[in-house]
């Protein structure tokens, strides 16, 4: 991962793609979100969703795990490449998330984030605080899941 | 469930309460967060948390699921009484979601939520909108989790 100081807005990154199945969706929602469209193919084409439809957890925590990815890839690089690679901070959380359009079994959602906002840390000068909007697109170039998250980033001349 | 005539800003309901173990952390986390304080102990301990802790994607599902069954068991109860039972609009998305304090591996959290605010769709007469703020506290009364949810909720004369 990089310092605050090598973030600019704007920054985009395509995260991966993950394609939601029948079997994946019923799995997460037997454990997490028993709603009977999130269970039963026939029961999700009678709701508002048309068809069996991932719980909007479910997209969200393939998104983490997206990410999770995403970040050791480019760790990794950056230490292929003699950079020196920090930790980030927790997450203290998020803002603004919307499930914009089902997640139906068989859609593939390609994730990707952008920067939109720096700002130092008032109470912990050796942190910044950055800001990015994470999106979902399916297969067919629609938008469906967007999420404002907030990270704490170590400042390269922070301590 | 109830219709959007029925809701009255500040009603709160006990949700339900869960106990993360150190196996459900690690579960959740080798599918969709697998870093690496929410995979071990150790590194949990070594971490800013403290000890092994639980990914929020999995406490923000563990309360989904604890307010899927309650909404079973209220909507059980209405059908019971001879009441209507209406089903509620799928969840556009939610705002400010905080992960406050860490949830650590034998922590129990108790969720509740309490209406903020209602308000008719302008868009669509036959639907209320109302906002409630989901939240978990662990077993010492520490606030750790909060969530503020949107629902369309169908009004009782709206078609």
């Amino acid at each position: 991962m990089r310092f605050f100081e090598d973030i600019v807005v704007g920054a985009r990154r395509e995260i991966g793609s993950f394609t939601f199945t029948a079997e994946g969706i019923k799995r997460f929602a037997a454990q997490f979100d028993p709603q009977r469209f999130h269970l039963d193919e026939e029961e999700g084409r009678r709701s508002l969703f048309g068809g069996l439809a991932a719980s909007g957890w479910h997209v969200g925590s393939v998104c983490m795990k997206l990410l999770v990815a995403e970040g050791r890839r480019v760790a990794g690089e950056a230490a292929a490449r003699g950079e020196e690679v920090v930790a980030w901070g927790p997450s203290p959380g998020f803002r603004e998330l919307r499930w914009i359009r089902p997640v139906l079994a068989g859609d593939t959602i390609s994730f990707a984030s952008e920067v939109e906002s720096l700002r130092p840390s008032s109470s912990r000068p050796e942190w910044g605080i950055v800001e990015a909007r994470h999106t979902g697109t399916n297969q067919r170039g629609e938008l469906v899941f967007s999420l404002l998250a907030t990270a704490f980033v170590p400042r390269r001349n922070g301590n």
